[in-house]
């Protein structure tokens, strides 16, 4: 494990970005959304992936020049093709159009067809908080995801972000895969060669297990509830609805021709759509109410919940938010640790493009 | 049990609704929007409830001639007051309003305040279906849950609806609480003296219990997910979303301050808005692309899904809204089953009424 700051890890997405051929705005903006992941604690979806991306890009899956716009519209709506471009970028880009339609429809929901892999769903959200604007990130994945009662896996881990302004509290931001357990967690049981709590996977035949490395054999992860017993139709109809939004709204991929994120497996010959799909939503604050009533409701709100009086064992009730915002404090001063097979990983990259890591 | 006739049930909760006050077009909504939950099997928000109803119109806590109205609003959005109303009738007449602005603006989206229990959300988001729209429907309800690590219940089971049109195949309709299983469910346990599963509810020191009387002793449902290694902090942050479109937005109640549904408990004599809170969106379908393409793709993605293998000891894969469409079907054909306690209730009710049951 290393320690590296905020700023070096920039730099070096960033000058990675510009060598795959990124114009420097691209550059910039990819850098940011990906390091945020890393900051809030996001292990799996931080610079960890950058090689990922790279492997994509040299597969011609990934166009770092892409002509991105609006095919699509209507006051409050828009579609937007990402041109096979980075999610990184594509996304901050749709969920501007989302702000600019909010600004003056009341609401704004833009459907993103032919992009890739967004990084992490809350840093899009969050984009509407300046603006006194609720925001909402939706994005469908490559198939991990069993439906209840399927043995197949025909979803992503389709995660759902709302990101909500306070006024004096810091602001409400869910950020979570419709899974009980995203798949990071799960590496990490499988690198520490620990059994998996029942309710997030099944095996290859569909029966329900607790060995860690049960998805990489054939098996699947389960949606949020985890078995019917416990509401995981639930899960599997937000998992859905994540899907229909981004990819059916669209014209992107959906279910199981979702473009597999790994670049070792080709994308089904036959799609449906053009690359993945994405969901933005932007809700001005004061299309509803004024905004600073509405903010300080949403103070009392917060103050409510986090004072709560917690269960035996348990410190304090949190708000959706809370830890994510508390890692980002720390390692803003204290640096962002990586694990050691990702730094070899990061100064491979960099000897291979000629950045100095 | 016995069995008895959609036209005889909704006759007769017309005929209530009418001897209560209730104008002819609010009784005929409201009757049809609450027998609609016996005929899709939500046994527990159809006319078993309507007694409960009329207990809060006795105690002037519903107004049965409200004047519902536009109280702010914009392109895409609107906040309607409810007077009060009975949420049977004002729910319709918010989502009528936002399937008006989609009409125009592509999405509409309307939050409602000074509202009451508004029967089951598929009903209304599902009203968006035969516009070639996608529904949306929430709505807080009294406290009855407690968020991860709270002791304290401070969310409904908060109810999220979303319908989505196909073309050849039924649509899409999703329709579920926000907890790992709702409160019907657990009275259905209680009543035959079973445990409850782990995972549903709490008791009220906050220690996890099986005993499915828990929560009348003081105790509470759990967030879909059941604790925190399933995800139960996602299934807490999805009532949250639900509470705060709901009522922040809108300026109903939230949170613990949520009206109790039973009268014989009294809402807070100090409250932080009016009445419960609801949320409708509706989205036109070609506002993103047009409807026939969308439609088609639905019906691609239904196939696909209903057609995968299914897991050891079950026969196929569901589709949201599959159990409560077959189950309309039958009883639409064979009639509606209800218990001995609710029948008798209704006997009752129509003595004190002069309505015949």
């Amino acid at each position: 494990m290393s320690i590296l700051s905020y700023d070096h890890l920039y730099k070096f997405t960033h000058d990675i970005l510009i060598k795959i051929g990124c114009p420097e705005f691209h550059a910039q903006i990819g850098a940011e959304v990906l390091v945020s992941a890393d900051l809030r604690g996001v292990d799996s979806h931080g610079v960890a992936r950058l090689s990922g991306y790279i492997r994509l890009w040299e597969k011609g899956r990934i166009n770092t020049n892409p002509n991105i716009r609006i095919v699509h519209e209507s006051p409050s709506t828009a579609v937007v093709d990402g041109d096979s471009g980075l999610g990184l970028v594509v996304a901050p880009y749709a969920m501007n159009v989302a702000i600019e339609k909010a600004t003056k429809a009341g609401t704004g929901w833009v459907s993103v067809r032919n992009s890739n892999h967004y990084g992490i769903a809350g840093y899009h959200s969050m984009m509407a908080l300046d603006h006194d604007m609720i925001g909402l990130s939706f994005t469908n994945a490559s198939p991990l995801v069993s439906p209840t009662f399927s043995k197949e896996r025909l979803l992503g881990t389709n995660p759902i972000s709302v990101a909500i302004p306070a006024d004096e509290e810091p602001p409400f931001v869910a950020d979570m895969a419709t899974t009980t357990a995203a798949n990071g967690k799960l590496e990490i049981l499988q690198r520490k060669g620990k059994e998996a709590p029942s309710g997030w996977i099944q095996d290859k035949d569909g029966n329900p297990t607790t060995t860690a490395d049960g998805v990489k054999n054939g098996g699947a992860l389960l949606p949020l509830g985890g078995d019917r017993e416990h509401g995981s139709h639930k899960g599997y109809a937000l998992g859905a609805i994540v899907d229909i939004f981004s990819a059916v709204l669209s014209g992107a991929n959906y279910g199981p021709w979702v473009p597999p994120f790994v670049a070792f497996l080709d994308p089904d010959p036959n799609p449906v759509g053009e690359g993945i799909g994405h969901f933005f939503g932007a809700m001005r604050v004061d299309a509803f109410r004024p905004a600073d009533e509405f903010k300080s409701h949403m103070d009392n709100w917060i103050r409510r919940f986090r004072s709560a009086e917690p269960t035996p064992g348990n410190d304090r009730v949190l708000i959706p938010g809370d830890p994510e915002r508390e890692l980002e404090a720390t390692r803003k001063k204290e640096g962002i640790p990586l694990l050691q097979p990702v730094i070899e990983d990061l100064v491979d990259l960099g000897k291979r493009f000629g950045v100095k890591f």
